[in-house]
């Protein structure tokens, strides 16, 4: 099934930035993997923020929340997912 | 897969009583046959409005609309649809 | 450019049944051309409503505004359009 | 009767693991004794953050209340409560 | 149990005036008949618009949402209702 | 005159226990003052949150504001007051 | 006792002329007497639409909000009352 | 002084075609009388709407609400204005 | 020319009660020689909260926004700023 | 293509006064080079606030985002991004 999710990250400005450049390499490197395991097939940037919106492909809701849950900035980050129906356009 | 899906009416307060009751009559009606076929497992009524609460049973989000859109109100309704996830302490 | 556009459609519950049918053709009919021409690449139904997201193309914000105006639809639709920037994960 | 209770839990991203992980032990513990005293009938993961949604049994909202507020977590809880009638689908 | 209800009223303005002078004397004379019933315990006006709040009493939500649907204003009505629990202040 | 105050306490999660309790116990001593002298003359907690509706007796704006300020917790208060008229069904 | 009231006027686009006109002109007249009786001590347009925000004085509640729908467009009016405190400037 | 104004039209949606093209095109044609007079000085559509933002030039406010509400869709509009202050980048 | 601004203070609770002091003093001081000046022609309290509403004078949105910044609370406020025409009750 | 970008700046009140003035300063400078590239074509201050409006020129959302990040208040910087379209006034 797919969901849309819009992902919203709020790193706290004074945060340091060497545990700040980790994160976000961990979060990029995390976000490969997702991509390439299929559960990413779309993502793009918000601009002017550090917010994506991305099609995501789970097998429910729950697989849904454990591949968010492993984003390292998941503490960080706050997502809004939205199930997603086949649109007669895709269904031809 | 579950669904919290939140259906307000908005039935106009001009419309023609025989056409409400007749509407409200074959809406309930639909609505036994989801409970039975097991679509809805939950309902209730939030006090105050013409509007209910429900856990919808799906396979996917495509299904759960095509049972959304087979209510005779479904012309009059705003429904707002969230993915659910498993809880640990449901799963235990 | 790629634009995220999430379309409401507000046709009122009284419409005749024929004008909803062929609007409602039409609009399918005009939306495959969208897709063949490749302005819609991606488009998914956000289920309990007349209601979906996609993924539009385009040169630029005017030429959006020209082919979601040219939708039967238009004059029923709210439309949001939010721009989208290449994400770090795509652009590999 | 039945209560609606929509839980969002606002953990800082920088709580030191090992307290986290005695929270949300505790937490878990504490929910499994709801369950069994039968004051949480169903309870779901909103998927994408650390929410959920229940349905709740409370002689009133008093009780429901002291609840609520017997969690390990409710100093960083926002609960919104939502007092819920019985529908007719469920009365018959 | 006690509820506090917001009511909005939304009558067309252009509503007949003999229409809506039997509509208001209705709702004033079933309202009586829920003070004297003890269901309404105390209601204001909110100034500025035809809208009051209310502590309302009812053995459940049930029976509250039969209350606010038995109102003759209740078509036009947009309720907020709000469980409410005894405050150490009035336990004393 | 009768005020409608919404009251919502926002104490740091990480306030220490001793000063969070006595703070709490203030601001009940000072609410009985104020029930006492028939400033409160109703009270009822939201459930689910530190948060209580209240019916406020003051004999305008300016005094409601001072027995606002007068509470313990005043620092850590977001207050929404609304001024309240009379109804019909309290007026007969 | 003072208030800030803000009125948003709704008048349909399709109203006839001459009602519309006779309709602002009442309005007009009713703001003059309001004004000569010392009820609204300062009203400014806001510009871009149909509102106004203005100081009135009242009694109290009650009495501001027979003022209020004493206005000839009350039935398509749309306002937000303020109860307003003396402030520290203006006590000097 | 400079405002940013945001305008949205609402025209419904069952306004006859002929009606429609004569306001459309009235008020294109005041809108160029207005960027002639230079109190319009940047325009532009905000896409998937009727709907624009502006940068306007007036006195005052006085003056801005009297350009605005000559807009032949003046009645089926919804205006935000903003007043504009000179920014140090502008004002070097 | 006149604009309604509407101040909300939020100072951090935990700040010394000397600083705080000290703050407000030097924020009334400012306020009276705004006053004197005639920027501030009225203003009022809004109950329950460190906030008001006032009627400012400035020449424009660039002399109001100095006027704002001036206030030694400035780094602790969110202001927003409306800019008032003139009505016609008050153009007589 | 052409943007609306409203910047909103939450710098925290208690930030040592030198690197607020740093960062503002640094903040100016690299507004003057986005300026001088054409990369910001007009900008505005929102009175009462650290907040402005601006038109900004980019081929694309990609490109603007990388301008916007390379603001040095980029981490207390709150931006919402508005696609623009070509408005006929303008397009004469």
């Amino acid at each position: 099934m797919e969901f849309l999710v819009d992902v919203r990250v709020a790193l706290p400005a004074e945060m340091e930035a060497q545990q700040r450049a980790a994160l976000l390499a961990a979060e990029l490197q995390r976000g490969r993997e997702l991509v390439a395991a299929g559960h990413i097939s779309g993502i793009w940037r918000i601009p002017g923020a550090l917010r994506n919106v991305a099609i995501w492909q789970a097998r429910d809701a729950t697989e849904l929340h454990e591949l968010i849950a492993s984003l390292p900035l998941f503490p960080w980050i706050a997502a809004d997912v939205t199930a997603l129906a086949t649109h007669p356009l895709n269904a031809d």
